[in-house]
């Protein structure tokens, strides 16, 4: 049997962050909207952190599959990335006239990514999916914008929902909202709203929390890019998420389709702070137009990484092997759960595996399993996509399947069958 | 004379540039929203930074009074902020859980700002200007927010004007603006919608653009605090610009007065890509409540940087030093200018010292004088308030002052006196 993990510094500490910090950690790296269920089964903090491990305070090793949620695509301090990065930092970073690193990023981007005619870049997602919904409002001088359920674009308050705190009905009066997947939805919705649609945005598939994620249906995507071409409106896709880790050319290209605008962040750099809104030449000059910009947007550090993690990404063929790693642990974690009778379900793509024990609607059967495995130290999360590295090695797998059979093991004693 | 610099090679990149980014250079570091006119006079990429220069691509060194339009406040590649930086980042910087060098610095700015009984971190200043008004708008059930006519709060739909592009009436419905130093016109406002003004955001003092920069009148922030507190409006104090630069308790502390909640960001970390608001702890709960983060808010190397930062700034008396520094420029250049016949204005607080040539109100004048400071390597710009940072050194000053005597010299002869 396993060590069980202590997280005494951890908590400690905490009870310290909450004295002078909002929710003690606030977002999805803090307890509350990370869903630490339990929180005693979850470390808090890092101490370090290298390839697909991290390192509590309490001196544990984790296997981490939450991956920064996201950033970390290459595995933690890759030293092709880090040097890039040490080498443009001895030269300049955030300065009053940028670097032509910057040009040099914008043209692998445009080189790389199929639907770039161009990049801008920023240093959220948030900053860009904003960006990318007011170039489309200026653009075709509409209003109203189109979200599949279950979406998540940031939180600026145009795409937070109208029960959140700070949000008032006039954030997020023109938005509309249909199910995933439901084209007929879509269609009934620019009928009913004829000319007034400036964009539909949406993820590359539903990796949202709290459900199974869903790929897009056949032709889906397709059909939503005539619809938007016939009705001329902009098509956002947000690929701050999964970016990278299905297509190097674009998670529109990887489901046969062409978005007029793509969002990008996290993975863009294995890290390092950057993002970046890419599109087409025929929405050039409406961004030229736009005040938009930030203190540190055009730092060079950043993109001198964001060009050694993408020419690294292209020499591994880094989809492919996130891929079959993925695929490797899926089928590991299912023939594990299936031993001891339980029903796991690992949807969405195979490098952002969404984790669900389909026995126990109430969920508290699958976040006691979470729960065991982290302590057990397997990093994942309740109700939320996990993340591949391309450092995660075979044993790194072999290991997790072990303490995830493990866990079933030990729920099967608790909860006998029938 | 000095030698006139020339820039064939960032212009010839700039054209590179403008193939695959929207204006090539966009926001306040590129040509056009940075006010480079006439734009030959100005180099538009750096090869190198250091201390108080840059170099451009023609290897013409410059003094650069821009400090990557704030962050650099003590002198580009701070040895001790450097190392701070190098130091975290060996061990951990965007993982999945933060390090406590979080809750480190989180302390460190509730010791050393006056209004600070707890700290959130994010990456622009546009997020915590943005999370300030939720936290009003979610504090007091309210919509209203009244701003200070020449204000600049980040790129946000809610902070922009109606006739910027992108931005649609909704976003700006509930936005009132009164003029600067304009009690009377305040009061009235709040007699006109008693009950309904969630906040009042207004920078520490007027360094708007285009406009002689404007102290705060007597007793204006401590009226305007008796209101906000008589009518429980929230109080922001956008100190993103001006702060650390004139009180390392914060702008409000210097002028006597205190805010409720306070958005720092530039001089926060020598460069390093963080932001932080902080505030009174009768609005933790409410932060506490919000919905808001981003991927790489919790990054460690950025925090480490700012507690190097502070510590640095505390140790030289930083705005002290500011002050004097920025002083002997005015006193040098107001001097320079009286040689000639010149009447410069120069305004707002000496470290953020505003420039304008008051002698042809249609500003081509000064524009003229800006265009051959910087051909002679003196990184000034138009319509924009300039930072002065502590490595700035006498024989910079003298040089600088130096160099706009000569210009104008030039200028006089050039336009000679009616």
């Amino acid at each position: 049997m396993r060590k069980i993990n202590d997280y005494s510094k951890s908590h400690a500490e905490f009870l310290r962050a909450e004295r002078v910090i909002p929710s003690g950690i606030y977002g999805h790296q803090g307890p509350a909207e990370g869903c630490y269920v339990p929180v005693e089964a979850f470390p808090l903090f890092s101490s370090r952190a290298k390839g697909s491990y991290l390192w509590d305070l309490d001196g544990n090793r984790l296997i981490d599959y939450m991956c920064a949620y996201g950033p970390n695509i290459l595995g933690y301090h890759d030293p092709d990335v880090d040097a890039a990065a040490a080498k443009q930092r001895a030269i300049s970073d955030c300065t009053t006239l940028p670097n032509t690193v910057m040009i040099d990023f914008a043209e692998l981007l445009v080189e790389t990514v199929a639907t770039a005619d161009w990049a801008f870049f920023a240093k959220n997602g948030n900053d860009v999916t904003t960006l990318a919904v007011m170039v489309a409002r200026a653009f075709t001088h509409r209003k109203k914008i189109v979200f599949f359920k279950g979406y998540y674009h940031g939180v600026s308050p145009w795409t937070q929902k109208i029960d959140y705190a700070g949000v008032i009905e006039e954030d997020v009066m023109h938005n509309i909202y249909v199910d995933w997947n439901d084209f007929d939805a879509l269609e009934r919705v620019f009928a009913e709203n004829r000319g007034e649609i400036a964009a539909v945005i949406g993820q590359p598939y539903m990796h949202g929390n709290f459900a199974d994620n869903a790929l897009p249906a056949k032709d889906f995507w397709q059909k939503v890019r005539r619809l938007c071409t016939a009705e001329s409106s902009v098509l956002i896709v947000d690929d701050v998420r999964a970016g990278f880790r299905l297509d190097l050319a674009g998670s529109d290209h990887y489901f046969g389709f062409e978005a007029d605008l793509i969002c990008f962040c996290k993975a863009l750099a294995n890290g390092y702070n950057v993002s970046a809104l890419c599109g087409k030449d025929f929405l050039k000059n409406t961004v030229s137009s736009m005040s938009y910009t930030g203190s540190y947007w055009l730092s060079a550090v950043p993109f001198a990484a964001g060009i050694a993690c993408i020419e690294k990404m292209k020499r591994i063929n880094c989809p492919r092997l996130l891929n079959e790693k993925g695929t490797k642990l899926k089928e590991g974690l299912i023939a594990a759960a299936e031993s001891f009778g339980f029903d796991l379900h690992v949807t969405g793509a195979p490098s952002l595996f969404y984790l669900r024990i389909a026995d126990d609607p109430s969920l508290r059967l699958h976040q006691e399993w979470i729960a065991e495995c982290v302590k057990r130290g397997i990093f994942f999360t309740n109700h939320h996509n996990h993340f591949i590295n391309a450092s995660l090695s075979d044993e790194d797998i072999r290991e997790t399947v072990e303490v995830a059979a493990e866990v079933f093991e030990v729920l099967r004693a608790r909860h006998p069958k029938g």
